[in-house]
């Protein structure tokens, strides 16, 4: 197949580009290399000594005799470059990673929230609307987030997209339907995505476009087959506080010496998935496409879930850190269960990685190995959910003021 | 109470602005003028004479003896010019029609679809983002739609925005819960106002905005009793093809002797409200604002269904002319009912203005007065929903394809 991946560049997408390639797809990376000025901005690099990406490709040249092309283009700014892109390309497939996607980070100031939902919602919309104007048919695969639904209803397992529900009106009048399953997000990134949604929802309904939208958990590990081939191949490993999540910080932090910072009681709980295994479900969504007139496909992409103190006790073990209890920053819940259903990948024959099985070799071969890269300063999270978030407390309960059990 | 009014130059924002003047508020109007340059893009211009707006403000003052001021303003595109009004006017209550507001519009190309929702999505979240960094306390009033619904579970009446569910997993675990009535908006219009509703929850969820929703009907009537003070101060009608209304295009179609031209069979059933209750709504909600840490306050703005055969059978009757069925540009079900719950309005006080008691007017005062000002030619509606909508009959059933009546 001919593949574009739109952010080619980044954590998930140039690991499942080099994937792509190694299996025999024609791959063309299109990215407006933001993630690394955002390192600029930020002051943080990678905990691993990432290359440029013409480096990066001619790595992979040398080492698979593949090619990997390379187009510099912000599709979020540049909708007439995109199109003439899908024109000249002619693509079977397009993967689209190519959002701002850190919480944190959207969250840092009101100029962070307009950039992330000004770049998120035109990225996908340019995608789709160059789409329907290319007239080809191509299969379009998102990387959303299970953050969209932000809490689930206690008890219930989060389905993949849709759930069955009965819903009443005041007249006490019940009708069955199939929905979305309703969102909730946590921040101004996790909202992004609820828009996607609705737009996928559009265009799939009113263009009969074919999209499958992937509900991810945290992403943890560094490495695949393929970014592990040459060093110069290998992946970027985000610690700072506003891109490193929970476990990497976990990860530099016990390497340093350091504690492990849990905010809250680290009651919450969330859904994780290897790179490994991302890069697979990628794969597994391109070899299971809707089909033309299908509602938008949607999978969640996870494979276990663990409680924060849980996972630090877990690293404490491996590592002999301690753990330190902290504010935190975010409006959320102190605690929460999540019950996730994810059967579609599991039967398109996803093998899961475990946590269990894999965590202490990124514990030594990249924490362990690149420590020294480390800026200890870069790892607290700074961002703040609300103006009043650290200073009144009760503010931090208004999350939980609608309805809903965080 | 200091109010801004954006969007205050249009077809809802000019009426509504008197109306608080006239009650003694000090009314400030924002706006790009955007609606008067979309005439100069599509060749058309409001049946009525309107002035320019400042000629409108000048006889405003002269004949009410209050004052509006204006800010030339545009919100999507300028962030800072917003906060610096909001910080500099001190506002109590800002209302925002400030969006393109036309479905056929924004369905005309995609640079038609890409500047709606650039436009839309930006003007709402910059309102929210410089509301949050002001640290002022303001009540926001948005002018959302009926139309997000697009559809609705047959048999149910349309709750105003949450509806009580009882959701079930793939285990058959059941939950009650109140939700968002799902959306499942007809138009990249209406799903910039679905994409708006996210934002809205989250911003009273995070930041503890007050924020009312008003989901709207669709507007006929030109006057109120203010616009009609003066000739100077008219409202303006729309009748062609992408800002006229259903009712509208058949008012200007029997002035001029031509048939009402109904598009399918005119099976769709929608909700109507006049002018008058419109701007009514407007200072009911400011009335009845959420206290901080509610969620978001939804009414349905609306006082009666019809069907658009109905409707033209009744111009038909008060007019004399005839009736021409025609292919539908738009992708939705040939038929639907509609019923829609507006007890909070109707509870807060709104008298509503039937359409048989008022149409008449509307016939002879607006239409019949002013056709000698009306171009034929701008009725026809032209924009296509889809690619092949026109040419291919069995895609305008995808609509219905995903468990959706329309």
């Amino acid at each position: 197949m001919k593949i574009l991946v739109l952010g080619g560049d980044g954590f998930c997408g140039w690991p499942c580009s080099l994937r792509l390639s190694a299996r025999g797809h024609d791959v063309v990376i299109v990215d407006n290399l933001s993630r690394r000025s955002i390192d600029e901005e930020l002051g943080c690099q990678s905990l691993t000594p990432i290359v440029s990406l013409p480096e990066r490709l001619a790595a992979w040249r040398e080492t698979s005799s593949r090619s990997i092309h390379f187009t510099h283009l912000d599709i979020a700014q540049d909708y007439d470059g995109l199109l003439r892109l899908i024109d000249a390309q002619a693509p079977d497939a397009i993967v689209h990673f190519a959002e701002q996607r850190s919480a944190p980070y959207s969250m840092k100031s009101s100029s962070h929230k307009r950039y992330t939902i000004d770049n998120n919602v035109r990225a996908t919309h340019n995608l789709l609307a160059a789409t329907v104007e290319s007239g080809r048919d191509i299969h379009i695969v998102h990387l959303g987030t299970m953050g969209v639904y932000g809490y689930h209803t206690p008890g219930l397992q989060l389905p993949e997209g849709y759930v069955r529900a009965q819903l009443v009106d005041s007249r006490g009048t019940a009708v069955e339907s199939e929905i979305l399953f309703p969102t909730n997000p946590g921040s101004i990134y996790h909202l992004t995505k609820a828009q996607d949604q609705l737009l996928f929802a559009y265009y799939a309904k009113n263009d009969g476009l074919r999209i499958t939208d992937l509900h991810q958990g945290i992403v943890w590990g560094t490495q695949t087959d393929e970014t592990a081939y040459d060093d110069r191949l290998i992946n970027r490993f985000d610690y700072d506080g506003d891109y490193g999540t929970v476990l990497n910080r976990f990860l530099v932090q016990a390497a340093l010496g350091l504690p492990l910072s849990v905010h809250g009681t680290g009651g919450q709980t969330r859904a994780f998935i290897h790179l490994r295994d991302s890069v697979r479900c990628i794969e597994l969504a391109l070899d299971h496409a809707p089909m033309r007139g299908d509602r938008v496909a949607i999978f969640n992409q996870m494979t276990e879930t663990h409680r924060v103190r849980d996972l630090a006790a877990i690293v404490a073990r491996l590592t002999g850190a301690t753990i330190a209890y902290q504010a935190n920053p975010r409006n959320e819940a102190e605690s929460n269960e999540l019950e996730v259903e994810n059967a579609s990948m599991v039967g398109f024959g996803l093998e899961p990685t475990t946590l269990s099985g894999a965590l202490l070799d990124e514990v030594t071969s990249i924490a362990g190995r690149y420590a020294h890269r480390c800026d200890a300063s870069k790892v607290p999270c700074l961002s703040r959910w609300t103006r009043e978030s650290l200073a009144d407390p009760d503010l931090n309960l208004l999350a939980t003021k609608h309805g809903m059990a965080a």
